[in-house]
């Protein structure tokens, strides 16, 4: 039998795993703002967390109980507080929630992995977290209706879930993944908002920390690692995956193709949650996906697509549905490596507008303008230096965006 | 007697210069849209151009002249079309304009400086500035007037001119420096818009063009190589110093002191016409001064100045006069070198926001915002890791900017 992933028209909760949320007060709004994923055993999870110098007390914390203990008994997040640049008693307040729900949901606090996003410098109010947490064991479940709860309870300046799910079929049986993810902004009045990405993904497959880390890395790196809305990188950034192993189905004991059938099934749950990302983007109108080819290497082509995603005048040229090549070449033409202008191509999909140095003979403004209309669309960049590319989404950037990030209430 | 630059409050055109600007037809609202400067004798000149890898024809163009000829008679200047990536046929009209002006002005074609700025990818029409030529010659003059035609001749969406206009006293006598700058952006119906920066500087004294380029560079390093609106580098950016030595001041001749002099002086003319196009940054309401400090060397203190200008969540907290230190730490946190979280300090003007990788103790957040709602301020940035530091200016990003570059007319 062929390996292959079906995804689920319903989210679908990995055996061995209950999910929760509850209302702990640490939104201002009073919305769901706290949840766990709890499973019936210690499970083996990997991570990957933000390169930023400033990181969370969570993603201190969450990295080094994933170094110690290497297997995690609950996943416990909370939205509305970032708990980032708040010293000593951030660090406590995060510790002291870890115990807590230790002691909740079982396990040692080393096998908690914490989870904060939302406001920065403000402390943590452990206590709501601790009150919280019997309601919050109350709610675990495995229906659907768990899945969706957490990924409310998750958002802040989201404007919808983040979600997928999928059943993967090996020889030895089916194992499913289920991924949840959240990325915008958020507004604290007064305060310090921040975005940040947080993404989850579980399965009931059985396999080891260093084998989940192995399939994580290029499966972020290929998906959330091509993607930006405003070029901002969080301090709270953490992609965080967790094996139950409820299946008793061993990544170990696969086949080369069912290995390769459930690693390309994570490489479509984080792809499918990095483009939710961007289409949910701050003010965002159109999600474009960037085709770069052509390059010397990976990272070259990397280089051009970050430059396009991060240039304002692209972003508005893209908000405005403006066919303006113009903006695109000045912007490659600053990359710190040589290019040549004379091979480089662009088109937007099927409609070229660059070639030899200037405008192309089949540019057709009107036909390019209609096709930027669209809300996803791909922009085509071959330098024909080389067989390198990469695809990364990105998406324009809109009034709405300052609005969003302009506003301040005294 | 002690050397002393005097700024003038009207501006005053160096001896053997005359300026004159009319109507093309380049621009399409009519407006004054070619200028030219004419030396009565070649001039010694220097410049510097874009670095960026697609420039326009007449930077090609005007870097080739300066090296050959190595003087200067005319500087021709049109507003409304860039001539960049239009091909050959962009090259041949740059060069049969710079072949009427010498016709018309006196010298050689080498000896014309041509400057475009405006629509990129639409060929420049050649025939109407070759048509426009006489009457350019008729305009000339060396009054203030004359230099106001050609401050605004230059203009796109500026919507002011920006110039300075100084009187340097040395032991030899007196020699004037006048300066023009035009940085903002153009829209351009159904076309390709793009921002450039246009910087043409003029003396009396006598310099050789290999003084003038090493006065020249450090002083436009210092200034305009530290501001950024939006952080993208246009096709066609350049900044020109020209000397007619019609006081027969000789810098060469001129003591250690008197050269310090006019270097500060041309450095402060550089400094004023780099902070008047930041203020002028299209959409912007706040002019900010990052003061960045205790860094290892120059290089790495620019990259954390610029982090910060290009940061939209930065960018956009500042139009929101939003004591927002929280986005500060985290684009700081995200340079490619390390940093010590705990020795960073940062202040807005007199007040502290951070220290200790913690909210300063003494931090007010209605003091800030107060603070942040003046024109123009100055954010401190204090890694305390060696002696290094730069001297920045940016702006903030509003919804009007987005509004100014998403225009589009179908």
């Amino acid at each position: 039998m062929t390996p292959a992933t079906q995804q689920n028209s319903i989210l679908t909760v990995p055996s061995g795993l209950r999910l929760g949320a509850v209302r702990a007060g640490i939104k201002p709004s009073g919305n769901l703002d706290l949840c766990a994923a709890v499973a019936d055993s210690p499970m083996q999870a990997a991570a990957v967390f933000t390169r930023n110098q400033f990181v969370a007390a969570p993603v201190t914390i969450g990295r080094d109980h994933l170094g110690t203990a290497g297997t995690i008994r609950t996943v416990l997040v909370n939205a509305g507080n970032a708990n980032c640049a708040t010293g000593e008693v951030g660090m406590a307040a995060c510790r002291e929630s870890c115990n807590a729900a230790a002691a909740e949901f079982g396990g040692t606090p080393q096998q908690v992995f914490p989870s904060s996003t939302g406001i920065i410098g403000v402390p943590l109010p452990a206590e709501n977290v601790v009150a919280a947490l019997p309601a919050l064991a109350a709610s675990l479940g495995s229906g659907r209706e768990h899945a969706a709860l957490f990924a409310r309870a998750i958002m802040t300046t989201d404007t919808r879930p983040k979600t997928f799910s999928a059943t993967v079929t090996l020889a030895a049986g089916q194992v499913q993944l289920l991924g949840f993810a959240k990325g915008a902004g958020m507004i604290g009045p007064q305060l310090v908002p921040h975005a940040t990405m947080l993404v989850y993904l579980f399965t009931d497959l059985a396999a080891s920390s260093a084998e989940l880390q192995q399939l994580l890395w290029p499966a972020a790196d290929g998906s959330f690692n091509c993607i930006s809305i405003d070029g901002d990188t969080s301090t709270n950034d953490t992609v965080f995956l967790g094996a139950t192993g409820a299946t008793a189905i061993t990544f170990s004991s696969l086949a080369p193709e069912d290995r390769a059938e459930f690693a390309r099934a994570l490489q479509q749950c984080c792809e499918s949650l990095a483009k939710q990302i961007v289409k949910d983007g701050e003010g965002a109108r159109h999600m474009v996906e960037l085709d770069i080819r052509g390059a010397r290497t990976r990272a070259e082509a990397l280089t051009i697509a970050k430059a396009l995603a991060h240039s304002p005048l692209v972003k508005t040229a893209w908000a405005g549905e403006d066919p303006n090549w113009g903006r695109l070449v000045s912007t490659i033409g600053m990359v710190p490596f040589a290019i040549d202008p004379q091979r480089l191509t662009l088109a937007y999909g099927p409609h070229p507008v660059f070639a030899n140095g200037q405008r192309s003979p089949q540019f057709d403004a009107a036909a390019v303008h209609a096709y930027l209309k669209q809300p996803e669309y791909v922009l085509h960049v071959d330098l024909d230096m080389g067989e390198a590319g990469c695809r990364f989404w990105t998406c324009d950037l809109t009034a709405e965006y300052v609005h969003i990030n302009a506003d301040y209430s005294t």
